[in-house]
């Protein structure tokens, strides 16, 4: 079985690649061959039980999705996408590579013809929904982004599901929570701090909480991220009927619930290295943001995310900082 | 003001044009020029009060929306789209015409930039929406379109919300109901019957009725179809706020109630012309059709359609038979 990674530099692209690296298998399958494709050059795994190919190109470029579908992959990850802050800085990338590169791939695979019909799986997010919102945002709730990114995400889902219908493959969309705790440095995306106060703190670092500890949001951890991705892959796509876009289950905590949790697994002085520091800004980024989700569909699909915040905290240090953290 | 329609030759289309000849002004402000537009030669009113230029192109063709968009037109009528059957019947026609004249058209009103923000009006369709269904679909039911069509208008709803929040154009998008009694000759759309069973009766035919009695479904006449447009035109776009689409009223009658309206109005000789035949193929297609809806955002927004059926039989016969009817 082939499989062809698109967004394979990216933290999860990397995951899923050491992850299939790991197993050498996918759905009971065994895996041929994987092939890494992204904007910037993708790092092939050591160890491979399979061989790797990497390519690198503008998956939004005339002819360059035919060349990666050229070789009949059995299932491709879409994970290719430019994130929500840039989305909404460049309008013009935004939608060639979100919505254009998407449509390209999607018409690749389209014109194989010849009886191709690969299991796609297109990372969708929870940026899809707007405020305001249900307590809990159930499998039915309509989507009415607030964003480009989350537009172009929706729109993705649509095609997704109408070239799912018309036989030209079979799609499975899944909705990402928020991924928590990111690996790396930090980054300035508004929803960082969520994976800053517990990474920072735990590698020696003071960490800024720019909300207050009321605030409460979803995270899934990377492994479970992953997981989420490898069971898309082998799903039934009869169990989905027409409707081929999930919620992905998380878990659902205030930043205290985060805190106390940080503070029962590495202890007060640890704890101590957050830094409340309000930010107007960001605050009002995160009151427009979802805070729970009921995703009974994917439960019942047998999609498995963490059940409590020790447990990311736990994941955090066991496959980041080597089973260890700076007391 | 200056109006262009896109989508003129169509039924619609050159009802919205008598309109406005007929009001020479659209919310309030006189009309000093209108643009007709379509794939095939548009026909100019008689007895206009303002200029009238036709235009005829493929407006998904590169650089046809910006001349359309050159002379900086105030309103924005966007009817035109491949049908849905069509669309569904020709895959790549459907979205080239319908995702990518949409997006083309956007594009260019986009990148006329100087401080250009018309007021676009959109029509979407009721088949965004897809089976299963509630008894009445309100205005949170989320988007899952069964058809190519349906897809293709829900991405226009998203891009329409999104080009609106970026401040590109003023956008509202109208979900019409089947228009019904629709003047002409039968066609082969699989509602077709809804009007047949109507309109022939009315000029001495006989009818062919496919589905049972108690098939129920929401119709609105052309009139009122022509009235939401011209709300559309000239509603306060800050009170729809970010969800800038709407599904519009109708009524919603079985065709038991149909037939006992057209009874009522033309009598029994009339109704009499109704045979049925039933059609499992077309009753197929009718079981997945959404029954009636909750247009109360609509409504309270100040969107009228008629109250009875009986209204849409009369307005058939005051608008298209002069009066009066084969008795």
């Amino acid at each position: 079985m082939e499989v062809l990674i698109l967004g394979a530099a990216g933290m999860v692209g990397r995951k899923l690649t050491e992850r299939l690296a790991k197993d050498g298998r996918l759905g009971g399958r065994e895996i041929s061959r994987v092939v890494l494709h992204d904007v910037v050059p993708p790092q092939a795994p050591q160890n491979a039980p399979f061989p790797v190919a990497t390519a690198t190109s503008d998956v939004s470029a005339p002819g360059e999705a035919a060349k990666l579908v050229a070789s009949r992959p059995d299932i491709v990850f879409h994970l290719a996408a430019i994130v929500s802050g840039e989305a909404e800085a460049d309008f013009e990338k935004g939608y060639r590579i979100n919505l254009d590169g998407t449509r390209e791939l999607f018409e690749a695979i389209r014109l194989a013809s010849d009886g191709y019909r690969p299991r796609v799986v297109f990372t969708s997010s929870i940026a899809v929904f707007g405020a305001p919102f249900p307590d809990a945002i159930g499998d039915e709730f309509f989507l009415t982004p607030l964003t480009s990114y989350g537009t172009q995400k929706a729109i993705g889902e649509l095609l997704l599901a109408d070239y799912t219908r018309r036989g030209f493959f079979d799609g499975v969309g899944i909705r990402l929570p928020t991924i928590c705790v990111r690996p790396g440095k930090p980054n300035k995306a508004a929803s960082g701090f969520f994976s800053g106060i517990i990474r920072e703190p735990l590698s020696g670092q003071e960490a800024i909480l720019p909300v207050p500890d009321d605030v409460r949001h979803t995270h899934a951890s990377p492994r479970s991220a992953v997981n989420f991705l490898v069971h898309a892959a082998s799903l039934d796509g009869a169990a989905l009927g027409p409707r081929r876009s999930l919620t992905m289950p998380g878990v659902s905590v205030t930043v205290a619930e985060q805190v106390d949790a940080l503070r029962r697994i590495a202890g007060d002085r640890v704890a101590a290295r957050i830094r409340r520091e309000p930010n107007p800004t960001i605050m009002a980024i995160v009151e427009g943001w979802p805070r729970r989700f009921d995703a009974r569909r994917a439960r019942d699909l047998g999609f498995r995310a963490e059940d409590n915040f020790d447990d990311i905290i736990r994941i955090h240090i066991e496959d980041e900082l080597g089973g260890t953290f700076a007391r």
